[in-house]
């Protein structure tokens, strides 16, 4: 690779690599004068030529042979911008194996297959950029793999899915349903046509395994991740959350405890005073506890084609500039992670809001009590309206720190009650 | 400089230097796992010793004598921690020309004589790192030299002195004077003895120097920056802005306009669904605006040791890495900057509000409304209380967007009506 001047293929012309063969196309002066490097597009790769076209890249750069920029001696970084697991796994293991350094955005990939890519990169001697897969503009790979380097990480944080911040700011803001905010969100074009990925969690576990791998220097297999998205959040629960001082925020947290690594992302009550509950819309945000630094925390835009584009390109740039080949060779964070043990999630601990749905029938509310003092639990706050003797009624409880396995055993015990009327609903508390 | 280990001398033992020695004397175990170099503490220079022994440093590592460290062919980088600008300045040129790297805190230092240093540095093929003298903890030096190099930068805006937040948190928080929140912040340790350097602004627009230079890649000379502090805040104006939906913040404000850059620090009303409208205490936060992330925010601990040292030791590793050397040899930002117009403030456009004192008689808003519209300032709100004729009463009004040198004309011309009883009170209003 020529010192400060590299040939870059883009394969995939979505949101993502129209932004970013734009901004390779239009903005090299730019990079040049900030960074003293010189990029150049050499190929834009894509299946659909006619979408390329409509991105307006010139017609000699495009081709839907990825073999062309894996022989293009010329052609230093391939950048991954399909999306999914094949052909990008493919695609990115034979660019390694050709001794191309390769840029992603792709999460699903690197939560999935991660360990294989890094190692088939150290084998190459080559490198693997994916600060854009996790929190779109945000510099958040960045700061785990150099600016806290000095941290052992105790704690990450993060609402790192633009959709389902954005479904849960209409929820809160505008008291819309889920059903209503989820259309909103897909006419708005921030949410997919099949937003499953999204709205189940998923997408946020993806990420939480790619920042906790770094933050917590582990082996993060994805089945250790417990995963429950915002699809079946009632609006209800969110009033509540506002009466109570909280807002509900879809969470993806990673945390070191003694018990083992806990992993999990779920929707949470965060405290109104907290920066994280203050992130709205599709922006997202991520919170990094460290024993030195203490809590700093990154917000910015998760999602988009310009604001993925400038993570995209900063990676491209490092490679230029030779700082990320230093860091890829050198950092036991990055390729040589430990295995570190899990803590069942029956032993997570948190508080806790519960809105138990009960007869108004004389007797209730010490039954209800007596089963959550049996388990340990106890309570920080209640609170029951008044009603007419015989309809059901909410029951809204907050709880000090219990475990999870106490919490669900009296929860199961609750709902078996005859004055019960509805499952009782369960929704974390963030620390 | 061996590959993966490195010697350090450390230079000043106040709060910073005695964390930093610490950190390197018993935590290079955790630096060598995640980060995969080995860092020595080799030297503590101080000019008293006992300070040194007091933080636990074995005996052998103390010095008073810097050419120690200076003539060690082991020690490969200083950190200079003492403060101000002598004799740091010339013990940080002498460290360079020995050809040793430097790591910094000292923002005073970097904003009077950055020119000088980086270009000593330059010379002498050794390289300044100086994440630690803007935020803390927070890695914007980083966002801005690194992770958002693809971006045209057009604006930051931080809260970059956490004594003044402090302050004007408890101001707004628990409605006390400035008076009784500065000595509140002297008892809890976050305000100096002599706190006028953090007050009046002149830390504030030291860090603004540094960043803003960053930021655009342009030479800032320090007197380019209009600056005023919290010193002379009265808390009815934090009340009113309480009322109008805005905290009042010191913020650190640099533009690139049209007519040049425009470089500010000055106390500011922000709205309450801002990020930095909810950065408490003694943290701080930085906004970065770039042409293609948009909006970036950075928060974190913004002083105290352990944080700080964060900041210092990440800057020692990627030294160690040989990533800081690279940056530094390439980025035209760090040592090539431009020479740009300023702006000059008479032309700065910002929104205001405005606390008029007047005496409650017939035709006195009519005078003060018909002076700002002669000027060209249009009202977005007003509000006068009902009061008794012939009393002083508060008029609270808000602008939309005007020039600053219209403005200040507009409140000269209204302090000179007769009915006006006390100066008029102006404080911009973040966009």
């Amino acid at each position: 690779m020529p010192k400060g001047s590299i040939g870059v293929a883009v394969v995939g012309c979505g949101i993502i690599g129209s932004a970013v063969s734009e901004a390779l196309r239009n903005e090299t002066a730019l990079f040049k004068q900030r960074a003293g490097v010189t990029l150049q597009l050499r190929h834009v790769i894509e299946r659909d030529k006619d979408r390329a076209r409509q991105a307006a890249i010139p017609e000699k750069l495009i081709s839907d042979d990825f073999s062309i920029a894996l022989k293009d001696p010329q052609t230093h970084v391939i950048v991954e911008l399909i999306g999914g697991l094949e052909p990008a796994r493919t695609f990115v293991l034979q660019a390694l194996k050709a001794g191309k350094h390769v840029v992603t955005a792709n999460k699903y990939l690197l939560a999935t297959h991660g360990k294989e890519i890094l190692a088939a990169a150290k084998k190459a001697g080559t490198c693997v950029q994916f600060e854009a897969s996790c929190g779109g503009a945000i510099p958040i790979i960045a700061a785990l793999t150099e600016s806290l380097l000095a941290n052992d990480i105790s704690r990450v944080v993060g609402i790192v899915n633009g959709t389902c911040n954005y479904i849960l700011t209409q929820m809160t803001q505008n008291g819309q349903s889920y059903e209503a905010a989820l259309k909103g969100a897909q006419d708005a074009g921030y949410a997919e046509r099949d937003p499953t990925f999204d709205v189940n969690g998923t997408d946020s576990a993806h990420k939480l395994a790619i920042l906790s791998s770094l933050a917590f220097g582990a082996e993060v297999p994805f089945d250790k991740i417990e995963v429950s998205g915002i699809d079946k959040l009632s609006d209800v629960d969110l009033k509540y959350a506002r009466d109570l001082g909280y807002v509900c925020k879809l969470l993806a947290i990673g945390e070191k405890t003694e018990g083992g690594l806990s992993l999990r992302v779920h929707p949470t009550f965060v405290s109104v005073d907290q920066m994280l509950a203050n992130v709205h819309g599709s922006f997202n945000a991520i919170s990094v506890y460290g024993h030195a630094a203490g809590q700093t925390l990154y917000y910015g835009r998760g999602a988009g084609g310009k604001p993925t584009s400038s993570a995209v390109i900063s990676d491209i740039l490092e490679i230029a500039l030779g700082t990320a080949q230093l860091l890829f060779a050198n950092l036991p964070i990055l390729t040589d992670k430990k295995k570190l043990n899990f803590l069942p999630s029956s032993q997570i601990i948190s508080r806790n809001y519960l809105r138990v749905t009960a007869l108004d029938v004389p007797g209730v509310l010490a039954h209800i009590t007596n089963i959550l003092s049996k388990h340990g639990i106890s309570l920080a706050a209640i609170n029951q309206p008044e009603s007419k003797v015989g309809h059901s009624v909410p029951i809204v409880i907050t709880t000090h720190e219990a475990k999870d396995g106490a919490v669900l055993k009296a929860i199961k015990e609750i709902d078996q009650l005859k004055t019960i009327t509805a499952p009782t609903v369960r929704i974390r508390v963030l620390q």
